[in-house]
Formats: structure tokens, sequence, C-alpha cells
């Protein structure tokens, strides 16, 4: 597997674009439409938010992927059409009416996203011009402007793309991703759109993008608020001319491998852009009873504000972990577990181990701090990755719709 | 029911302390060894952290009032003697027959509470000490100096008194506690004492405690994290000479309303004073299903982090109050929910209401801001409490330990 440059529009046969339709109303530049576009029809998959608050374009895409294709896909970032009772709902099928008559399709064959401030009505009339303008500008090299085009706080855009052999054929999968505030397991304002020119199965997709999605957009957190509007879309093409890709062949297992690879890093680049964040925090548990207990006992450590708060302070306060670890629903003996910090012994046997202030220091000195506890209790084995919390996430925040 | 002056010396019987033993060994004057006596035996009840890692007073505490009787507590700040090992417990069963020895009393009636840092052993000589200079100088005014000696983080001691006819016997109950970070649902670094001279059979005692911390402290919320060092325990001794007071009459459910009163008073206090905050975040929700998904709902908004910082920035983002009800599992329709922060409508059947925002910034100025959502699906009704996000909590966070 080898990473290549660009994002989505790095796999043959797509197209995309970004532009500046001042969704916000205030001006300024910021692109805040994204069209992306297939030249032929797709298999398609997509993974929402599960809060029972679901944005307009995310009831709207749900149905859409669950025909299993689509050709393009819409996004605006600046509005997330959330809490807008049925006119979001009039707003978001005319996002994809506008977006299907620009490129030629039927509106059934767009998906749409939006992103950004909950409760106020879409200005359809500006977001009109912006679809227009962008669909009529798609490319082969507008992967960078849509990635652009879809962040909030976001303090870079998040791309990422692989090539690798599937079965003889040389296939690619590119991607790009939004995060920034309202991230937390089971995804959170979190877009991300992955494409690839593999012949895939729309249910074997399904069963891919879920599985991936749960090592990587289900395993980070930022400030535990569950969005209205996640969602994962992955378009494949199937340009690359392989064996199509069926749930339970070889080629399945490659592809998975792949898209795992390919949502983990972006899942940690969402986690290391959270807002206002300096650090990136990962937690791995090992010795759990279960996956699952290691999953939880993971998501609470990087979920815990008190953690977060000593990772951001430099302080090796690690109780905090053992008590985020203790609430999080895992079972585990407390007697048991062992903790490092880096590579740094905090606790051995459920007792704490006299440490290096120094070396403690050195390891919250990173832009990557490292937790490992062992449970002692049997193979489940889990990572998440989180952030620390900062004065600029409260600044962010407290300020963000006005 | 009346009001009065004083925390946990106020009911006839009791004595208390508060000294300083220097138990973080930094110096300075702050009281952190605090002892609650009193003349004659008491019923006894407590309720506990529900994290898997307890400390050791926790453990302690727990088997001492399953007993359903105690005389006196000890309790420490400065060190939360949790994550200690095999020497904590060793460590928590001195403390109390340090106690017991000064107190003339046996070991086992002493119920023991720590709070402070995790995973640093406890400094036995300067504890010791603390404890022989505070059983010695118990005393009816010495509530005051026992509610300041159990703070850690917290900005203003906690105490509250009521006095009220029961059964034609005047009964006194007296608290005391501490809060301000790790304050969750389920309880937090969240110690409480209540006093009371009523005649309260210790099973009548458990019911009516375990009730009233439903309704208070495990509706208050500052940060999520649950606590392993929680405990609240109510003692008994009689003085009062009422009929005494079982489960299942009607003396029983004036009593369980005054120790609620007096639970939700304090929960309030601990809220409010959460780790760096300004203002007392209030959400109340009826209409709800079953009062289960009421208090779901409640706590869920009280959590949020994004409501949290959408409060200190005084800014009017209810979005994020529907989105964090849309996450918390409770049941309900979107579609159908009324939304006001203060008495100013923000959302009625699911859809926008175009608001004055200088009344809204009205509300948000004040230093409790109450929002009150109507689900239309019920007659479940909760309220939770909560507190403002700020710079501040992130910088007494930051550096806790150090």
């Amino acid at each position: 597997m080898q990473e290549m440059k660009g994002g989505i529009t790095a796999p043959a046969g797509f197209l995309a674009a970004g532009v500046h339709a001042n969704v916000k109303g205030k001006g300024g530049t910021k692109k805040d439409v994204a069209v992306l576009f297939s030249r032929i029809p797709c298999a398609a998959a997509g993974v929402y938010t599960t809060n029972k608050v679901k944005a307009a374009p995310v009831l709207l895409s749900q149905q859409r992927t669950a025909t299993g294709s689509l050709q393009a896909i819409v996004v605006n970032s600046g509005n997330a059409n959330a809490c807008t009772g049925e006119q979001g709902m009039k707003d978001a099928e005319a996002m994809a009416v506008l977006t299907a008559k620009a490129l030629g399709l039927e509106p059934g064959a767009v998906g749409v996203a939006s992103t950004g401030v909950i409760g106020v009505p879409m200005p359809m009339d500006r977001v009109k011009a912006g679809i227009a303008t962008a669909a009529a500008s798609v490319s082969e090299s507008g992967g960078q402007a849509a990635a652009e085009a879809i962040m909030t706080t976001d303090t870079f855009d998040k791309q990422y793309a692989v090539q690798f052999d599937l079965g003889g054929a040389t296939v690619t999968i590119g991607a790009m991703a939004k995060g920034s505030g309202m991230i937390h397991p089971n995804m959170a304002t979190m877009l991300g759109f992955v494409t690839t020119d593999a012949d895939v199965d729309s249910g074997a997709l399904h069963v891919a993008l879920k599985a991936a999605t749960e090592k990587s957009f289900n395993m980070i957190t930022v400030d535990g608020d569950t969005s209205t509007n996640d969602m994962i879309i992955a378009l494949a093409n199937g340009l690359a001319k392989n064996s199509r890709v069926v749930v339970g062949s070889t080629l399945f297992d490659t592809f998975a491998a792949a898209l795992e690879q390919v949502l983990v890093h972006l899942a940690k680049e969402v986690a290391r852009d959270g807002e206002g964040a300096t650090k990136l925090v990962e937690m791995r548990v090992k010795g759990a009873p279960t996956v699952e207990d290691a999953r939880k006992a993971a998501k609470a450590v990087c979920g815990s504000m008190l953690t977060k708060a000593a990772v951001f302070g430099e302080d090796a306060n690690w109780g905090r972990v053992l008590c985020a670890m203790g609430y999080s629903g895992a079972e585990f003996d407390p007697a048991k577990v062992d903790l490092w910090l880096g590579d740094v012994p905090m606790m051995k046997a459920g007792a704490p181990v006299p440490f290096d202030e120094e070396a403690a220091a050195v390891v919250l000195k990173e832009k990557t701090v490292v937790f490992t506890a062992d449970l002692h209790a049997g193979g489940g084995e889990a990572t998440a990755w989180g952030c620390d919390l900062t004065y600029d996430y409260v600044k962010i925040n407290g300020s963000y719709r006005t």
C-alpha cells in the first residue's frame, strides 16, 4: 500500500470543486460549498449519526445511500440545516435537485451533507448560486478546494489517498474529512467522504465502511457531543477494472484493510485538530476481557475533561486515567492494572509506582501523548484518540454562533 | 419547614472540628482534616460512587454504613487515597482507628472520607497529627471549620440546615458538602454529610437518602467525570425524641421531603461552584415519556461541553440543547419539541422561532440560566443542574496536581 498526494479526486473518474458562496452571510472568502461528481454511477454506502435529532441532509442521504447507488454529493459548511423543521427537508431536497440539474443527473443520484450552526434556516438564494458555480467548475484537480470548502473551525484541511494492488489491478482510495468540535464516538460534526475507483459491490462497500468506521471515527472524541449532522459516505465507481469486491472474498479483506488505514489516518487528523487542541491523546488498552470493554475504557479516557485538561497542562495526573476507565463501564479489577505514560510506568498491579517527574515531563511535551493500560483480564485490545482541553476550546465555543 | 443558620452541628448532639494538617505538604493554612462526632450512636446510611475504581475510604465506609450504625466520621482533603493499592486500605483503616481512639469509640463506629489528588500515598504522619488535633477540639460550633476543611477547589463552603415539625417533635437536619471538579450524575468528587437529631430507623434513612440523592446530587454535572471518591453519609442520633421514622409512615414522607430539600439546595450550590464556573445552568424537561427519559435528557444538556461553553459566552446557541437531548438516549420525536431559553421561545414543534436577540441576551446575562423543553410525549419531568465551561476550568485542571 502506498500513500499518494491528494484526496477525493485521486481515484480515476472523480471530479470536484469548492467555492465561496457566503453561506453565513458575513462576507469573506472562505469556500463553503463543495460538489463531488463521478463520471459514471457509483456503488454507494453511508454511515450516519446516532443522534435522535438528525439534520435534514442526514435523513435525505440516509435514504439515498440505502439504494446502494449515487453519482454526486453536494456539501455546504456554515449552516447545519438541523432543527429547521419541514423547511429544512425541502431545502436539502432542493440542494440535491439543483446539483443534479447542473450535472445532468437524476436528483436521486445526489447525496447532501451540511455542517455549521444549528437552528438557522438555510440561505437558499446564496446556496443555489454556490451550487451552480461549483457544479460548473468540477475538475480532477478540485479535491483541494472541496476539502477546504467543508471545513468549519478546522485549522487545516484533511485529505488522504492510498494506492494498492487489488487482485492484479491498481486501485486508489481517496478521502477528505472535516472535524473539529462536537466530535465523539459514534461520530460527530464529522463529515467524511471516500472515493475509490475500485469495483466494489455496494453491500460489500457498506460492510467495509461500517467496520472501518468502528475502528477510526467511532474511536475519537473531542468533547463528547455527538452531532446532529455526522456522516461518512463512500463512492466506488469501478474504473480500476478489478474483479468486483464482494463480502467474504480475499479481495474484500485487502480492500477493507486499505479503507481502514485511510479512515484511521483521517480520524487521527480530526482528533489532533479538535477545537483548540494542541496535542493528540492516544489511549491504548490491552488485556481487557473483551474488545468492547477495551473500547469503552479507551474512549472514556480520551473523553475525560479532567484527563484532557491535565494533558494540556502537561501534568502527569495519571489517576484521572484510572478514574475514567473506572466509570467507563468496562469490566476489570483495579488491583490488577498496569499503566504507562509513554514508556514511563505510573502504576503496577493497582499500586502507584514512584516515577521520574522529568521523564514524564518529556513525554508530556510531545505533540502526541500516549497512555497504555494493561488490565490483565483477557485478550481485548482497542485504541482511542482525542485531544487536550484548552483555553481556545472555550473561546471558540463560547462565541461560535455570534 | 424553616431554614436555619449552620450546617452539620445545627442538630442537637453533633460536634465537629476542622484543622490544618498540611496534608498536601505544601504548607499554608488551609484546613484539611475534619472530624464529625455525635454524643450518642447514630443510625447511619451511605450512598457511594458507581466508579469501578473506588478509593480506599469509599470501600471502608461502604462496609461500615452497611451495619446501619456510626458515631463519627473523619474526612481529609488534599489526598484522595485512591489508586493507592493495599497500603491505601491500611491507611484508611488507620484513620478510623486514630479517630476512634481519640474519641473513645470502637474503630467500627467511624466512617472515613477523602478527597484530593489520586495515586499519591497518604502522608500518614501529618494526617495522624491532624486527627489528634481535630478530635480534641470538636465542638457544637465546629460545623463551619469542618465545612472549610473538606473543600478542595471549592470557592465557598457549602452548608445548609432546616428545622421542621415531625409528628409533634421539632427536628433539625444539617448538612455540608464539597464539590467542585469531577462532578457528574452518579456523584462525583462530591462529599456530602448529613446530620439529624431525628430518630430514624437506619433502613428508612437509607431509603430516604437514596431517593433524595437521585433528585439532587445525581442530577448535577460539572464535567462528566464520575469520581473515585464520592460519598454521602447521613447520621441520625434521635435526640429530638420523635416517634421513630420507619419506611411507609407519614413521618417518613415528611422526613424524606425535608432531606430532599436539603440535598437539592446543596447540589445546586455544588453545581454553581463547579470549577471555574460563572453561571448555574438549570435544564427542565417536561412531557417526556417517562421520568427516566426526562432525567437523561436534562442531564445530557447540563453535561454538554458545547452548551456549557455557549452559556459562558452568553450565546443563544439553543441548537446545542436539542443536539444534547438527541444523543441522551431519551425517547422523543424532535418534530414535537418546544424549547425556551428563560421565558423566550426558541423552538416550537421542532421548528425554530425567530427570537429577539436582546431578550435572549438579558436571560443569558443572569447568574442562573434556565432552559425548558417540552417533549410532548408524556408526563415525565426532571430538572438537572450544571455550570458553564470557562477558561478557569481549563486553568484549574491543567495544573491541579502540580
